[in-house]
């Protein structure tokens, strides 16, 4: 077993989780969005640590950084083994979920140059850019451009809320680089991440080795009635948007927990936004967004659940004296995990004694972006409660360290 | 038939909507928030119209503005008959609402001075500070100091969003008088008011003579459950405040449809405003805020439709793992016009060959307040098609005088 430093773990993760820093009732928060100061700070630092550990700094023009280390035996030609994560936030996160991956990548590749061994890989420790997606972009925004499915000036002219665009704010805080991060040209990718969920602690684990990842739709149904005074208007004169809303609530949730029970248990839908306008208590609601978020490792259950939603909001339109639009701007098909890498997880935790768990990702992770071009494996540490995106999100330190040992050894694995 | 002045009416109406005025795609909007600079140039010019008419004017310390005609055949100390209403607006409003009652008080004086009539009774033109209670208060500000629901002092004391006090706006734009306005001295009040629905619309009446104004109660629900993963949370484990809430919206519109259908016909309730945080379509909503506004002119019919809500909540809570609280931050009870101001408008209408309706008021108003303290009136004039709050709230110019027609014939019987 490599032995990978608990103390130089903590220490990383803990300096990182300074920048950005935000005072929290309980636990320890974090706003690191993209392209900011606190974004800068962090990106510095990592980059110090890199070349600390004598690896080479690789910065491309969307901010995403890698750095390369290439042991005495390796062929520096060879295809290398990637690993890594992110270090934005989302705003009021936790400090785990992104930068365990990040500095996991590392701490491996230290526990790797400790032990001495004998790789025949380049190794390459990954930062992706905006994987939360909370200010330019709808997320995995780097590993978008790393792999080929976003361009590089189109992902450059992203603006935020306030109109800046993503190039000017990189090129402020100095990381649009010059040069070229391309996962096609990677062995293999192995992700550590925080689980968001507490199958691990249930089972008294702590690896979870992923077979697939969840394929997502992101669905808005716009419903529109009309405002009216809500003193004047009697109730059979309405055109209540926020009451056909609350139905088309209750039918995602119905539906989808009939489709998990019956169908796919993995299967999740969700509506996660409402937004009312005017909103105000006085006033019927004369519009009202709904944002619903559809999951599954199965792409058939999916697509059922997105026609039981096209079907509801018609019924509903039809009922209500409202219209109702249902658009469907993302989707991204389920994404299962590279059997080579799964296994070189397996074996590692195996030789390592730690105890892992094989489970489905729910969550999106830069590795749906990886495992389109190249073959990418995703390994889970517990998380406390399964709290996650908050300041209570935790991972025991000696949690950290195993599943960062399952990481080495799997980079290990393959890169020998 | 004292003869109203439709070109001076349109006139000082069209002026006033210049203050705050906003670009709309139809009609004509203002914005115009209590102690803004368009408060105080809108506040102004009626000053200037109430001086040129040879009204005596009075600001009292949280800027309400009343002009005095104390006609020649008048006993100057008699109990003043008083009319008017607000200048203020609700963001993104209509010209109307307000200021068809303020001018129309003034058009009325304007009317009955052109015709010489001898009156008994001095006569107040109003003008109440904030009646929409979108900066400072919860509405009805001036009209509770003026009637003593609310002291001098706490008014003062409220604050905007910003932080900035009332005192300290309404000393900016010289409306912190040192005057006194004490609805209780007049021996009678009427408001005219557009209807703000489509009752006098569809009666093809141009008068509403109002019996009743509904009681309001406003609610809040506020609803807790877990804000987790929506991808990573299973439909079994969550604890979603948005389902929650869209099931008590969907039990307040049908309790209130029940009540108004079986019980008593003129009982609205409504959910205005729904609150999601955090608002995501990927996170599972942790909290969400409901806020339900229930009327009528019957108070057993309102307590019902709050018992109701109470009992959905507590449904709600055992039934889906979250906690609802129940707030009832706001209750004013029904409160009827006096006959003798019904009948002084019932009078002038017919005697002005007005086609007139009777009905209640669902929307509150200034009168609710003063009606506490001396006999009061409600008079409406037709909204087409019901709109209001909203810039394609209108009133037909001819409409408009008819009713001011109605209201000089009301003050006239009222001060003689």
């Amino acid at each position: 077993m490599d032995t990978v430093s608990t103390t130089r773990l903590r220490s990383d993760i803990e300096a990182n989780a300074e920048f950005g820093r935000i005072d929290a009732d309980e636990g320890r928060g974090r706003t690191v969005l993209a392209g900011t100061d606190a974004n800068r700070d962090a990106r510095d630092r990592f980059v110090e640590r890199l070349a600390d550990a004598g690896l080479a700094v690789t910065i491309d023009p969307v901010g995403n950084i890698v750095g390369r280390w290439i042991p005495d035996s390796a062929d520096p030609d060879a295809a290398p083994v990637a690993s890594g994560s992110h270090l934005d936030s989302v705003p009021k996160g936790g400090i785990f979920d992104g930068p365990l991956g990040v500095y996991g990548a590392l701490e491996a590749v230290r526990a790797l140059q400790d032990a001495a061994v004998e790789l025949a890989r380049p190794v390459d420790v990954v930062c992706f850019t905006e994987e939360e997606g909370q200010r330019f972009g709808n997320g995995l925004v780097g590993s978008s451009v790393a792999t080929g499915r976003s361009t590089v000036s189109e992902t450059l002219s992203f603006t935020d809320e306030s109109g800046l665009s993503f190039r000017e704010a990189f090129d402020r805080i100095g990381y649009h680089g010059s040069g070229t991060v391309d996962a096609d040209e990677w062995s293999a990718w192995i992700e550590l991440h925080v689980e968001q969920g507490t199958r691990l602690e249930e089972a008294g684990a702590k690896a979870g080795i992923v077979s697939d990842i969840a394929g997502i739709t992101h669905c808005y149904a716009d419903v529109i009635g009309s405002a009216d005074h809500a003193g004047s208007t009697p109730m059979d004169g309405r055109s209540d948007a926020l009451a056909a809303a609350s139905t088309l609530v209750l039918d995602v949730e119905s539906e989808a927990s009939h489709v998990a029970a019956e169908e796919s248990p993995t299967a999740v839908g969700t509506v996660g936004s409402l937004d009312v306008s005017p909103n105000a208590t006085n006033v019927i609601p004369g519009n009202a967004r709904v944002g619903v978020d559809i999951r599954d490792v199965d792409s058939e259950s999916i697509e059922s659940l997105v026609s039981a939603l096209e079907a509801s909001a018609r019924r509903i339109a039809a009922d209500r004296n409202v219209a109702v639009e249902v658009k469907r701007p993302y989707n991204v098909p389920p994404q299962p995990m590279a059997e080579r890498c799964r296994s070189g997880l397996r074996r590692a935790a195996e030789a390592g004694g730690i105890p892992a768990l094989e489970l489905h990702s729910g969550a999106a992770h830069d590795t749906m972006n990886v495992a389109r071009v190249t073959d990418a494996g995703l390994l889970f540490a517990p998380s406390r409660n399964g709290v996650s995106h908050n300041p209570r999100e935790w991972t025991d330190w000696a949690d950290c360290a195993a599943a960062t040992a399952v990481l080495a050894g799997a980079i290990r694995n393959l890169a020998t």
